[in-house]
């Protein structure tokens, strides 16, 4: 009888611990074949340190409250193991899988982490250890190939889409004219900022510009569409990716450092929205503000997404079934069902094809002036953020899990 | 039969129109004695210019989505009538009024709404007019006297807790130090901030520090604090007002602007967690981010709370309930029941003693050192923030109500 172990890596979603609740689940109900599961605490890292934990001995209280926390349960890293697959380090780590008598190793992380599950599984095929390694996605960031989409947008693409919404309410009270820039996660794909479309109600609504790293940012042009766009409502939100950039690759959040200075005399970098929104306030002289939504992002609960927690469960449990059978070396993926019902399916991927790739939006999906997504984009998103959680309340808030 | 008229003013908060809906929805119920239900545009400032519409004709499923709709839905101002009574707006609005046959005037605000009301009522009995006058309060940042709370911060200070025990799951996934600066909503009271504390799951957990305004920030304190809470955990998350201080009165986020200029040659002025940010990476050399809850903080639906939602509802109607009996120059009050448990009724106050006046967090309520709350805030809190309101939906979101 084999034990499984299972770590997280990379930046938390909201959902990356309802995979590790699937994993976790899917793994103590195979009592014939599984002994164990254990869970390294910080990833890769924490484990060659010999930090682990039995999550079997979780109280089932907790085990449920993984599926609406954010963070990352078992802590994370950002540990990249070498390329020579000659370096000293996989023995070892492959001695203490050994001693654990682990058979099965899950990864839940994006593009770095899957770049770890094939090293390790490049790794045993040349020793011919029989460990079988599946990597599980997660990235609110929604930037991995061949795959529908991944854990972790669906709860932070609604978290944006509500939060626009709200900041357009919030934003419409009153009747001078103001811009408010919002700015929204994705360095170098625009899913998220993106999926902030979603927030409009009828056609003309907020958010009436939304810009993605994906076409080059001009801002002049970028300045008479607010100006245009201003004649058509009083009150304009204006969403952007922080990956913006001109058409020399450069990163508009960059161009604050140019002659900006902090108090310490060192550059003043801010993000793209604070750069922007000073822009506007000099050239166009109109009311503006910028939000930058930062991490509350990939963390709220109260914005999960019950389609995406439930899918992303669905990927761990899947992800111990197919090592069950024997696979390795794979991702898993989501396949969506053609036809007009929303339906999603598990499918494996070769991990190494994944690794170091990066989808980003179509640009058949972005309009012409780059100013905005089509309803090609709504048709692919909108099903993604459906459904609220039911969430264990304590003292107020979520009952999340936690270790001290 | 007269008719009631009701505006919104200042700041949005995420139950501003749960106040709205209380006051039409028993306005519409007093059939007998009550005409039209007209809500003015953007407040007074709006209704100068003939702009109001007739909240009966509402669908009844606008007026519901009142409920968990945040922002103005009848559009706000920042208006403040003349100190002078003899001036010319009065006898003007007083004409405006007489010709739509109101004789209930509620206006839903802070406390220059209340200086409003407190103008109008006073000019009202020197001119012998009939028409009553009602304050219904509301501000996120609970700092109108004479009230036990205001409608609005439950909501907001939820959405602060459940926020920064997010951003505390989030802080901690890694293993290196680091330093998470939360700036929270208040200029000059810290009830926002303080509610952060409601976070904290257990002694020791996140937030370890906080400071609100009501208490001189010292910078070199905030050093050593941060240094010697890094020795306890070595995630920190520290929640700051944006009011705070220093002894000499001047706000900290003004200090960034001392050497601070911008790209465009302006004093570049950041929030004071963002100057907070940089002090600490260059005196303590310590990974550190700072976050700005910003206007997300009032107005989420997500986050509402419900008894915040009813509370502010109930204020509504019981500001109509009053008018009807003959109250005017008043501002609709909670009294908190004494008693272990929680409970709270509405009464009345002068609004010429709630306006221009501010109420601050008792000193006794924050600890020695000043970067702390005590249960004395906690036994406050807690239960304004209690229980999730059960959310309409529309394509993922919110069915909120809006006017285009």
């Amino acid at each position: 009888m084999k034990n499984i172990i299972v770590g997280q890596s990379g930046g938390p979603t909201a959902v990356i611990n309802s995979s590790l609740f699937g994993v976790i689940r899917e793994g103590l109900n195979h009592t014939e074949e599984i002994g164990h599961v254990y869970g390294m605490i910080n990833g890769i890292q924490g484990f060659l340190q010999d930090r682990y934990l039995d999550l079997g001995e979780l109280p089932s209280g907790t085990l449920n409250a993984l599926r609406i926390t954010p963070g990352a349960y078992l802590g994370s890293c950002r540990y990249k193991l070498p390329d020579d697959l000659g370096d000293e380090v996989y023995p070892l780590l492959f001695e203490k899988l050994k001693a654990l008598k682990v058979g099965y190793f899950f990864y839940i992380g994006g593009n770095d982490s899957m770049d770890t599950v094939s090293k390790l599984s490049r790794f045993a095929a040349k020793a011919k250890s029989t460990i079988r390694f599946i990597g599980i996605p997660k990235t609110i960031d929604n930037d991995l190939i061949l795959t529908d989409h991944t854990p972790g947008f669906g709860s932070a693409a609604k978290y944006v889409a509500a939060s626009v919404a709200e900041i357009g309410l919030d934003a419409s009270v009153y009747e001078a004219k103001s811009v408010t820039i919002v700015e929204i996660m994705g360095r170098h794909a625009g899913w998220l900022a993106a999926s902030s479309v979603l927030a409009r109600k009828y056609e003309g609504d907020n958010p009436v510009l939304i810009y993605l790293p994906e076409v080059p940012f001009d801002q002049e042009a970028f300045l008479s569409q607010v100006q245009e766009s201003l004649k058509q409502r009083p009150n304009l939100v204006v969403c952007v990716s922080e990956g913006i950039h001109d058409k020399e690759g450069r990163f508009i959040c960059e161009y604050s450092g140019e002659a900006g200075t902090d108090t310490f005399g060192h550059k003043m970098l801010t993000g793209c929205g604070k750069y922007l929104e000073n822009l506007v306030k000099e050239r166009l002289g109109v009311k503006v503000r910028s939000v930058e939504l930062n991490v509350c992002q990939r963390c709220s609960t109260f914005a999960q997404s019950l389609t995406d927690a439930r899918e992303a469960s669905m990927a761990g449990s899947f992800g111990v079934e197919a090592a069950l059978k024997g696979e390795t070396g794979k991702m898993v993926s989501f396949v969506r069902a053609s036809g007009p019902n929303y339906g999603i399916s598990c499918s494996l991927v070769d991990v190494n094809e994944v690794c170091n790739q990066e989808k980003t939006v179509p640009l058949g999906w972005i309009t012409k002036e780059g100013t905005d997504v089509g309803q090609e984009f709504i048709d692919y998103a909108l099903p993604l953020i459906q459904g609220n959680p039911a969430l264990p309340m304590k003292n107020g808030l979520p009952d999340y899990a936690y270790r001290k």
